[in-house]
């Protein structure tokens, strides 16, 4: 099973973190690449995970591009047990996703991507047809703008929990999919919990964004006891001892998952 | 306004006609640019804009994106007044999105970029920002998946009418958004119309997806007269003379305006 990657890192260096690798004060290939290897040299010993957001990649143009390849090349190198993920929120008609599913899966070859559900099943179902790799499905996001449609009730129920459910009833078929629920309202992840019982979370908004990272971790163990990856990008970037901050992070997990 | 170079170009060339530039059959750099040269300089007397799907780019890693910068350039140097739509259909929190919208708008430099909803407002506000540009927001799209969460009934409307309400009431206050309404079924285009009367449409699917392209272009006109622009992809690009077809399909559009 595709998520087995991920299990078998988690349980190596007893950590539930990823770091998003966004790079935002960088201007050009080789600023991007030297930073995440700083990055990357320095936080691997706590991290299951990195997160490349392809944002901050594709403002750089095509020399973006090189970096991206650049770094998860090196990550498999360098430190081939950790699990990698292109935080792409892609989405589109069949005969494209196709494209960006080989793009990511098989020409950049990451573990897991992050999907935007919107356009339906027939939009992921190229990705969610790879048992090898990870489906990570936007369940309800962190940001102020998420109470425009997530939030909007659908039969007495938020879009969003209809996507948590479509996803554990029906996506998650192949058992290789996880939802990304944010952090800045611990209760959101209990209801998506309580949905999806078994489907794995990765969690951002606990750094920069400020949610409460033990009440999100606690809510976030699956019904078999998996707790859920939760990621931190400026939290560790921005810091001036950026190891230190990812070893904050992990013992501030594995704290909590042990209340 | 942003809209008026659309304009221009439609009034130049007397076409509403979009290509879609989604290479299917290339697979490296200088494939990609002698297919993308080869269609561009035969069908551009017909084309109001050139719409490049990110993910047919993507597929070949930096390089396919060395080739979607290319072909940007060389529509700018060599036929300078055509529209050039991204279609990447986009989205993440406004600190990410900011990001695309530089690399899109600025790095990259196109005219306008598809924008997937879904993440609510503040997401999209970084482009919806760029008075200088098109945001194109995903409304309803073609492909059978859409049935999933686009038609969800949300408060007596489908999902999609509340995207379009939105778009039309709050997010084109600067009047620089268009939207995407899919032609596989005409009476979207319709239901939208009337949802927002002077938001400009791009329509996908009458190619390959084969909707109705005369009832499309005709539900598809604004309160103020203007005609929708039509994508086509596979049905010009897979075609054995892409310029007969291009022409063609400039003239049934034109056609079916004057109905």
């Amino acid at each position: 099973m595709s998520l087995n990657r991920l299990y078998a890192r988690v349980h190596e260096v007893n950590s539930l973190l990823c770091i998003g690798l966004d790079p935002a004060h960088t201007s050009n290939f080789s600023d991007l690449i030297s930073f995440n290897r700083r990055i990357i040299d320095v936080t691997h010993p706590y991290t299951a995970a990195y997160k490349l957001n392809t944002a901050f990649y594709e403002a750089e143009g095509s020399s973006g591009w090189r970096a991206l390849e650049y770094t998860t090349a090196y990550l498999r190198e360098a430190y081939p047990s950790i699990f990698i993920i292109a935080d792409a929120k892609r989405s589109d008609i069949a005969h494209t996703s196709e494209r960006y599913m080989r793009a990511f899966f098989d020409r950049l070859g990451v573990d897991a991507v992050t999907l935007n559900p919107l356009m339906g099943h027939d939009a992921l179902a190229p990705f969610l047809e790879r048992e090898d790799k990870v489906s990570i499905i936007l369940g309800r996001t962190s940001n102020p703008g998420a109470a425009d449609f997530f939030d909007m009730m659908t039969d007495g129920h938020p879009l969003w929990q209809r996507i948590v459910e479509k996803v554990a009833t029906e996506w998650d078929a192949r058992r290789n999919c996880m939802l990304v629920i944010g952090a800045t309202e611990p209760q959101h992840i209990a209801q998506a919990r309580a949905i999806a019982p078994y489907v794995p979370f990765l969690i951002p908004g606990v750094g920069a964004q400020r949610g409460d990272l033990a009440a999100s971790v606690q809510a976030g163990i699956t019904a078999d006891g998996r707790g859920p990856l939760i990621n931190v990008g400026r939290g560790i970037l921005s810091h001036s001892a950026p190891a230190a901050a990812a070893l904050r992070y992990q013992m501030a997990i594995n704290e909590a998952l042990q209340r």
